[in-house]
C-alpha cells in the first residue's frame, strides 16, 4: 500500500466499533503502511486536522486487546453530515487538503446509514474530480438496519446485552409473584427498525419463561389492543414482562413516547430523540388497571455493554475493518464491506465489498415473516438468524474489580 | 442438628441472595440435616404451606454452581410484614404449625431491614411462648443499610454493576465531545441511604474520568446549586455525567422525582415507589440551558446483574448463609450473621452472630466523612471501604450465548 491511511468512527457508538479500528490497524501494518491515523471525532474533527497516530496506542499488542474491550468510539464520534457537493466544494476540498497534508491515500469510515453517506459523497467527489484517494465503508450499527449485508457488526453484542438483561429482569420481576403481578415494560432502542427489540425473543429458553409480548416499530401500535393484551396477561400470569421499541408509533403517526410529550427534541440528522414509550405505557396500565408497573429503559447501556459483548461480533467487527483495508489495497473505493452468511448451523460467514450507493441511506426492516400474526411476537426464523450472532465471549481484563478500557488522549483533550 | 430446616428469601432481590441459600444448604447437609426446605415466596408462601425440597435442585453440585449464578430470589420473595403479636397470635401460630408439620426446627430468613423484623418477631414469639424452634437472620440488601455489619451481601455486586455500567456510560457519553456537551444524569437506587449511588465513585481510574458529581439522599438537594453546578461543568467539560440517588429530596421534604409527579404510588411496606429523579432533572437542564440531556435509570438491573457479580460478594453471601446454620446448631436464635472486617489491604473479613433487636428496622447511612464538603462528591475513605467488595468475578455458564440460570418449579407454578 502506498501512502498513509486514516480511519474514523461516526454515529452512535457500539460495543465493538473499536474492534473494527483494531482490524484496520492490523491489516494496514501487515500491508506495510507507515502511518495509521485516527480521526479525532470523525470527519468533523478531521476537517479541523485533528488526528491521532494509532501507533501510540496499538503498537503494543496489549493495546489491541484493550481496544477490543473498550466500549463506544475510542477515536470519538460525530454526527456531522456532509453537505451536498454543489455549493459546498470547499468542505470537500478541505478533506482532500488534510489527506494530502499527511499523505493519506485511503480513508476508512465506520458507521451506519448516515455515515455510509459520507463515504459515498467523498468517493463520488473523488471520482468527479479525478482524485486518486480511496474511500471504504466499514459497517457498524447496533440497529442492524443496513441493507445488503446479512447483519451489522455491533448488533450481536447489543442483542446479547438485551437478552442477558431481559433474563435478569424476568427473574427479578418474577420474584414477587405472590403479590398481584407486576407489569414490567422494557424499552429497547430502534426508531424505525425493530431488530434490537426482536432480540428480546432470545431470552426464552429452558431456564427462562421469556418475555410475554414484543412490540416492534414495523407494526402500527394499537393502544387499545395493547391494554387488552396486558389485561389478559395479568389475569393468567404471576409476572408479566413486555418489550417495546422506543420507536413504536400509532396509526396517526405519533410515537407512543409523544403521548405525554408532544415536542421531543431533534438531533443534527433531524431525528427525534425518542425516549419514554415504556414509562408512558406503564403509567397508562397503572392508571387503568391499578396494577404495579415498572418501566425499564435499557438506554445507552445496550450499545455500550462491552463487558458482555459477543465474541462472534467482536471478531466480525475486526474482520470488516481488516477486509476494508485489503479491498482498498486491491483498488476498491466507494464500497462497504458486507457480511455474507454461508450457513446457519454451523454458522459460517464471510465478507465481500459492495457498492456504497446501494447501501447509504437505505434502512432495512425486520422481515414480515419474522413477526408473529398477533403483531406482538417473534418467530423461530428470527431466533435461528440471530442466535449465532450472540455466541461467545471475550473475558474483560479486570483491574481493581472493573473492566479495563483504553483511552485516546487526543479525544479526551479535544477542544471545541 | 435435629429435625429439618427451612430457608426463605424476602424483600427486594439481589444478584447474590441465592448464594446464601446455597450456603445454608451446604452447611445443613454437612451437619446431617435430613430435609432442607425452601419457602416459596417467603413467609407469605410459608403461611400457605408452600415449600420446596432443595434436594430436588441442589443435590447435584452443578445445581449449586448454577444457583450462585442465578439472579433474584430463586425461592421467590415477598414483602409480607409480620403483624404485631397482640391480636394476631393466629398468624404466629400458623408459622409454628407449618414448622411442626414438617418437623422444621430451624428457620433462616435472608433479607434486609424489614425482613430482619420478621426474624425478630418470630424469635420473640418463640421465647414468649416457650417454643424451641430457632430463628436466624441472613443479611441481604443491595442498599447496604443494615447496622452493625461492616457491609451487606448483595451490595458489592450492585456496586460492581453500577461502576462497570458507569464506565461504559461515561465512554458512550464522551464519544460526542465534538458537539455541545451532553449532560447525562444517571439514577441509582437507594431511597434514604446513598450507598449505591456512592459506588459511582468507583468508576474513576487511570482509564476513566469518573463521574462529575454525585448526589446522595444524605444531603438536602438544592435545585439551584445543582443547576449552577451543571452550568459550570458544561462550560468546562466536553462530556458531563452525574450520578443521583432516586431518593434525593429537597429542603421541603419532597423527593426530586415528585416535582412533576405529586402522587407516587406506595408499596406494602408504605414506601413510595421512587423513580424519575434523573428524568426530572434532565428535563430541567434541557429547558434552562438548551443542552442535550439524557437520563439513564439503572433500574432493577443493578440488583439483578448476576452476570457481573462480585466473587467476593458471592463468597460472603454463601458464608453468611453457611454460618447462620452453624450458629443455629450451636443454639443461637434471634440473631443475624454480621460481617466483621479485620483488614482493608489485604482485605480480610470474618463473620459473627449478633442480636437481631439491634438490627431490625435500623437504617445505616453513608458516614458524613465520606461525603465531600461540596455535598456532591465522595471521598477516598469510601473508595477504600468499597473497593474490596467488588473484587473478583465468577464467570457465568454460557449456554446458547446467554448466562444459564436455574429455576424453581414451585415458584414458577405458584398459585395465588
Amino acid at each position: 500500500m502506498k501512502g498513509n491511511i486514516v480511519v474514523g468512527q461516526s454515529g452512535g457508538p457500539t460495543a465493538v466499533i473499536n474492534s473494527s479500528v483494531a482490524g484496520v490497524y492490523a491489516a494496514a501494518k501487515k500491508l506495510g503502511v507507515n502511518k495509521v491515523y485516527g480521526m479525532v471525532h470523525g470527519i468533523e474533527g478531521f476537517l479541523k486536522d485533528k488526528l491521532t497516530d494509532l501507533d501510540d496506542y496499538l503498537q503494543d499488542d496489549i493495546g489491541i486487546e484493550l481496544l477490543k474491550r473498550t466500549p463506544s468510539a475510542f477515536l470519538g464520534s460525530c454526527r456531522f453530515k456532509m453537505p451536498k457537493i454543489e455549493g459546498h466544494e470547499d468542505v470537500y476540498e478541505k478533506v482532500f487538503e488534510v489527506m494530502e497534508k499527511h499523505d493519506i491515500q485511503y480513508l476508512f469510515y465506520a458507521g451506519g446509514n448516515d455515515s455510509m453517506d459520507t463515504v459515498k459523497m467523498l468517493s463520488d467527489y473523488a471520482a468527479e474530480h479525478g482524485k486518486s484517494q480511496k474511500f471504504m465503508g466499514v459497517p457498524k450499527t447496533i440497529d442492524n438496519d443496513l441493507p445488503i449485508t446479512d447483519h451489522c457488526p455491533g448488533y450481536g453484542s447489543s442483542a446479547k446485552y438485551i437478552a442477558t438483561s431481559l433474563k435478569e429482569i424476568i427473574r427479578d420481576n418474577a420474584s414477587f409473584g405472590a403479590e398481584k403481578p407486576t407489569i414490567c415494560i422494557v424499552e429497547i432502542m430502534g426508531r424505525h427498525a425493530g431488530w434490537l427489540t426482536a432480540a428480546a425473543a432470545l431470552a426464552k429458553g429452558p431456564d427462562c419463561e421469556g418475555v410475554d409480548a414484543i412490540y416492534l416499530p414495523e407494526r402500527t401500535f394499537d393502544v387499545d389492543a395493547f391494554m387488552e393484551k396486558v389485561k389478559v396477561l395479568s389475569e393468567t400470569r404471576s409476572s408479566v414482562v413486555i418489550a417495546v421499541s422506543e420507536g413504536i408509533a400509532m396509526a396517526d403517526g405519533r410515537f407512543v413516547c409523544e403521548i405525554n410529550n408532544e415536542n421531543a427534541p431533534v438531533d443534527a440528522f433531524g431525528h427525534k430523540q425518542l425516549s419514554g414509550a415504556a414509562a408512558t405505557l406503564a403509567q397508562m396500565v397503572a392508571g387503568k388497571f391499578g396494577l404495579k408497573t415498572r418501566a425499564v429503559e435499557l438506554s445507552t447501556l445496550q450499545r455500550a455493554g462491552t463487558h458482555i459483548a459477543s465474541l462472534t461480533d467482536i471478531n466480525e467487527a475486526y474482520q470488516v475493518g481488516y477486509d476494508a483495508v485489503v479491498a482498498a489495497d486491491q483498488g476498491k473505493t466507494g464500497e462497504m464491506i458486507i457480511l455474507k452468511r454461508d450457513n446457519d448451523e454451523p454458522y459460517e460467514c464471510g465478507t465481500s465489498a459492495y457498492d456504497i450507493h446501494a447501501i447509504a441511506n437505505v434502512e432495512r426492516h425486520v422481515p414480515d415473516e419474522w413477526i408473529g400474526s398477533d403483531g406482538c411476537s417473534i418467530t423461530e426464523g428470527y431466533v435461528k438468524y440471530a442466535r449465532p450472532l450472540i455466541m461467545g465471549e471475550l473475558v474483560p481484563v479486570y483491574v481493581n474489580g472493573l473492566p479495563r478500557h483504553i483511552l485516546c488522549k487526543e479525544v479526551i483533550e479535544y477542544e471545541k
